[in-house]
Formats: structure tokens, sequence, C-alpha cells
């Protein structure tokens, strides 16, 4: 393949596994397995999942949902606080897609009141702790708020509590990863329980990668919803969740310019391409990827003391030992794991195959 | 004009008196004014320049470069250092139009040797002080091996010595911004008199927005290439260089969750619309985008400690005060002025005017 420029450059047989091992531990659960799809953003790539028997799916927007939708898929979860501007495009949508959507106010009901043309599920938001959106999952006052609003909309139709444990981001263990999970598993069942009775179908549904990639315990969860795992990152690396080899996207960049000086390799990649999520590096200082480049031939990850320093536009900084430095020249291709695979994604808008096949995306 | 997602509205009259502004300054101090495009990447707001005279242009990329030469630019300099794979797009690119590159190392040009088919003018890349790429400013024995290398391609003519002072960047007021312009005007100029008798035509090029807004001396300086200008941003804003009503862009964002609890208001807007740039809050946190909105049916620039204090993927979330918390609703949409309009625009890929209508982006 030839790497004329930035590309994002996609390992379909690691894709296949990771997707593979989430399909398993969802049936060995007994959960329905429905993967966000805002990580890959590609029909393409969606289409993999079919393989697994996948044919529930989870989007980030209406204009996701329309273009998944577009391609065949017939039940979706928006799981975003539903945006009351765009009531037109979900009558269009759910017209001949089932379209699930998410709520945390009874304003975002009254908004909508006798608007929706067709029906639609609803799940309540609750919060078990990330405290981003959603109610916090004890407030069964507010809950109970949601349900007299949607009871009086003959369209909607409560499903169940969705939560997100986003806090497994902020850990740095495996372990801690672990006793949030088992939190939010606790404080669903909790409000399972508290509901059951008036509601005998609601179900549960949960979706970070973390938790989900770790977890062995699921108990009362309907539902899984994670979706960077097809990819992994340096996020998932460095919680203890991946290894290297289950990293499925990798940045290969053109050496445009060596500074002897400062040992520095610069390459066309910037914050464009990866956008500027970065990760506290050992050093203390922010980290935007990590580097493998052919040594004597041989591919190999360089040690975190050697990384992707500094990134603007299109400028990306490597610092390299002295030794390194020497090794690599202008025109040569570096390998650069990405951060945040979903947001280098979103700035990339396309992928290649290992094969230099293009994969577009919406 | 109906706003239903995140919507990155820009304002034509102030982006035209931005313009104006620095044509003129160029025009005083008898520069040629080479605006980067790199900022707005949009064929039709290329074309508001051409009121003010402008026809020379910068850009960062090759394929911007073919982007507008296909709107009918006819000379344009890449500002980065040569990628010598896309030398193939190079000589396609040449074969109509004036391309000027940028080099800062002989073993590009070794890399391109007997395949560059038409006359490209070359600018060295010099660093007086910023440090990502180019020879340093001082280092002649650097910049004569590439006067050989350069010489040693009949199709390649020296044009002169470009810079660009990114660390005007890493100030925290005007003094300072001043500071490090006169020194690179400095620094270019011991360079052109060092050289002038040689190639008498050689030219110094610079090209930042603090530096070229604030400035009045640019002796020895032929062109200046800002981009931002054109928009601004809190970044320049926070330097001083521009006023709050100088910035010309906006994100419109629709709310879609309140947090009581926490006084937080949840956007409809996040890292895939805004990027993930920052600035330093005077409460020492990040600040990803200051927030405007209707009080009393006028709007309202918010004090900085209420602005935008954390975005995922697509939620944006900001912190109010509990008095101004509650005059606002789920449905509303909130105005935002952007960090970093260059990476906000190269999310958003599309701008609209406030008289609704779209303009698209490369």
């Amino acid at each position: 393949m030839e790497i004329k420029r930035p590309t994002l450059v996609v390992n379909k047989t690691t894709c296949m596994q990771n997707i593979e091992l989430m399909a398993q531990k969802a049936q060995r659960h007994n959960m329905r397995f429905r993967p966000h799809f805002k990580t890959h953003q590609s029909v393409e790539i969606g289409r993999w999942f079919r393989d697994f028997g996948v044919e529930h799916i989870t989007v980030s927007s209406i204009q996701m949902a329309k273009y998944f939708a577009s391609d065949g898929w017939k039940d979706i979860t928006i799981a975003f606080p539903f945006n009351t501007h765009e009531i037109d495009d979900l009558n269009e949508l759910t017209a001949n897609t089932k379209i699930n959507i998410v709520v945390d106010n009874p304003k975002t009901i009254d908004l909508i009141h006798k608007r929706i043309q067709n029906p639609v599920d609803v799940y309540i938001k609750v919060s078990t702790g990330y405290n981003r959106v959603g109610i916090t999952s004890s407030s069964y006052a507010q809950i109970e708020q949601l349900f007299d609003a949607i009871a009086h909309e003959s369209k909607l139709n409560f499903a169940g509590f969705i939560s997100h444990a986003g806090h497994a981001y902020e850990t740095t263990s495996r372990n801690e990863v672990q006793n949030i999970h088992f939190d939010a598993v606790l404080k669903l069942n909790r409000l399972k329980n508290h509901f059951i009775q008036r509601y005998p179908r609601l179900e549960l549904s949960i979706g970070d990668t973390p938790s989900c990639s770790i977890a062995e315990y699921f108990k009362g969860i309907d539902e899984i919803r994670p979706g960077n795992f097809i990819f992994n990152d340096l996020v998932q690396y460095n919680l203890g969740v991946c290894k290297i080899d289950d990293i499925a996207v990798r940045m290969h960049c053109p050496v445009i310019s060596k500074q002897q000086d400062r040992s520095e390799v610069v390459i066309y990649g910037g914050a464009v391409h990866f956008s500027k999520d970065y990760l506290q590096n050992i050093d203390g200082k922010a980290l935007y990827g990590r580097i493998i480049f052919n040594i004597n031939g041989e591919k190999k990850l360089l040690n975190p003391k050697n990384y992707l320093v500094r990134l603007s536009q299109e400028h990306g900084i490597i610092r390299l030992d002295n030794n390194l430095f020497d090794m690599v020249d202008i025109g040569d291709i570096v390998e650069v794991i990405p951060v945040h695979s979903c947001l280098t994604a979103a700035c990339m808008r396309s992928y290649t195959t290992r094969k230099g096949e293009r994969i577009e995306m919406m």
C-alpha cells in the first residue's frame, strides 16, 4: 500500500476479533448486543457486525440514525438526550425504522407534545455517577415526573433505563473500572426492582467499552452498547482494557522535517487528523500518540519516552532518543497509535484497509 | 434562521472588516498580502478576498492547493515542508498554477531529484524561535547546504526565506507579541542582508495573525501570510489581538439537558464540532468556549465564570451561576465563541451565514 499523506489504516482482522469477543460476551450473559456506531460512522464497517448476528445498533445523532437506516438497519437507539429541534427528522425516520430515543427531562416531551407521529420507545437516561446528563439513579421523584410526561403521550412507550458509566474513563486501573461497573449494576438493579411491577418489560441498558470489555458481572442487564471496543486505542490500553495488538487503527504519516538540535522528527499529521485528545504520559506531559516504526526491517513499538509530543493544525512533533532519531529520515512513513480512535476517525472521515481499499464514513 | 443542530454561523460583515484592515496594513507597508486559506478552507469565502485585490494565497497542503486552484487562484504557496510523496500531485498542479513550495532539508530535494516537471519557486523555511520546523535563522551553514541542493535542480528557483512566529501564541500580552515580532523581523533582515548580493530578488515572508494584527514595524518584509484574522477567536482575544466583536464565527447549539444539582446546562455540541482545543480560564481550569445568550431579549456575553467547561464527543457542558441557570431552558439556542476557529471550522466542514445560507468547505 502506498501512503502519500496521513492515512488512517484499519486492520479488519483485529476489528472482527474485537467484535466477536464482545458478541460472545453478550450472548454468554444473555444480553442484547447493541453496539455504538459513533466510533466508526461507516456503513461498510457497520456491515462487519452482521456476521455476528447484530441487528440492533446505537448512534449519537439523528443524522447518524438516518445514515445507518439507509443501509438497512431497522432498530436504532439514539443514545443522546433527544434534541427537540429534530422532531420532524424523527417522524420521517420512524415511518420505516424503529427508533428509540433517550430523555432526562419532562420539558423535552412538552416541547414535542402532539408532534410525534409514529410509536417511539423511550429510555430514561440515568446517571450512576458520571454526571454528564441523566437523572441521578436514586432520584425517584424526578423519574416519576418523567413517567407522567411519557404516559401523557400515547405515541411514547417507556422501554427502560439507559446509562453510560463514562467515569470508567477517569480511572487508572482495571480494578477501578470493575468497581464503577459493579456500582452501576447495583444502582440500576435497584431501579429495576423498584419499578418492575409497574413496568414489567422495563429493560436496563449500559454501554462503556472499559466496563463491557473487562466485566463478567451483568446481573439484570438486558443490553450493552459499547462502541470504542471495535478499534480500541491508547485510552483503553492505558486503562488495561486492551493490549496494543487489540488496537485496530493506526495513522500512517510521512516524515517531512527533522530537527537534530531537539532530536525531533516532524510528521505530516496534526490536530485536523488526530484531534487534540491527549493522555498524560509517564513524564507528566501530554502524549498525543505512540509511535511504531521499522527498525532493521521489523515494526517496533517505541517506548513511551519516544512519542508524539505536540500537534498543530497539520504538523505532529515526535521526540526521539538520539539513536532512534538517526534511524528515521525524511520521506519515511511512521505509524502512530491514536489516543482516542473515535475522535481520530471523526477527523479523518475515511479509512484505508491494509490492502489499500478505501472505506467511506458518513 | 432556524437552528436544528450545532451550526457554525459566520458573520460576513465582520469577516470583510477583518480582511480590509489586514489588506490596508499590507498596502501601507508595501507588502504582498498572501492570506492563509487553511483557516476557512472554502472557495466561497476565498472569493471575499478578491474584493480587496488579493491574488496570492497560502495553503497548508497540496490537496488544499488543488481545491483553490480549481476556483481560479493562480499563485499559491504551500506553507508546509514539502511532502515528497506528493511530487506527482505537485507536477499536475504546476502545469497550470504557480505553486511555491517550502523546504528545510536537502534530503527533501534529493528525494524528488529529476522528478520536478515544471518550474517551482522554493522558500527556505527558517525558525526565528518557534522551533517547530525550519532551519534556525542563524545557521548559515545549513542554509548554504540547502542553496546547493536547490542550485542542483534546474526547475527550482530560490525565492526567499519564510517563517512563522508561532511562539507569538505562547504569550499572554500584546507587548510580548510585539517583542517576538520585532525579534523575528531583526533576524530575518540579518539573513536578507547576508544573502541579498547573491540572490538580489530574495524575499522575506512572515505570517502569524497576532504579529500581523498588532505590529506596525515591517522593515524588509515583502509578504505577510496571516490566516486566522478573518475569523479571530478566543485565543486572539485572550492575547489582546482582537475585541469580542471582531470574532466572526459562533457556534449555535441547542440545549438538550439541564442538571440543577451541578448548575450545568448541556448543549448538543461537542468535541466533533468544536475540536478539543482549550484555553486556561481565570479559575485555572480548561475553557472550551465563551457563552452568549438572550437575557431579556438582548444577546449578552456571559462573564468567564460561566463557560463551556467540558466536551465529550457530542455533548458540551456549560457551568452557570444559579440565576443564569434559571434563565435557560431545554430547546433554547445558545451561542458559543470558539477557542480556535481554524480547528472548529475544520471539524464542522461548512458554515451558515446569518441569512441562513450554507457555505461549503473543501
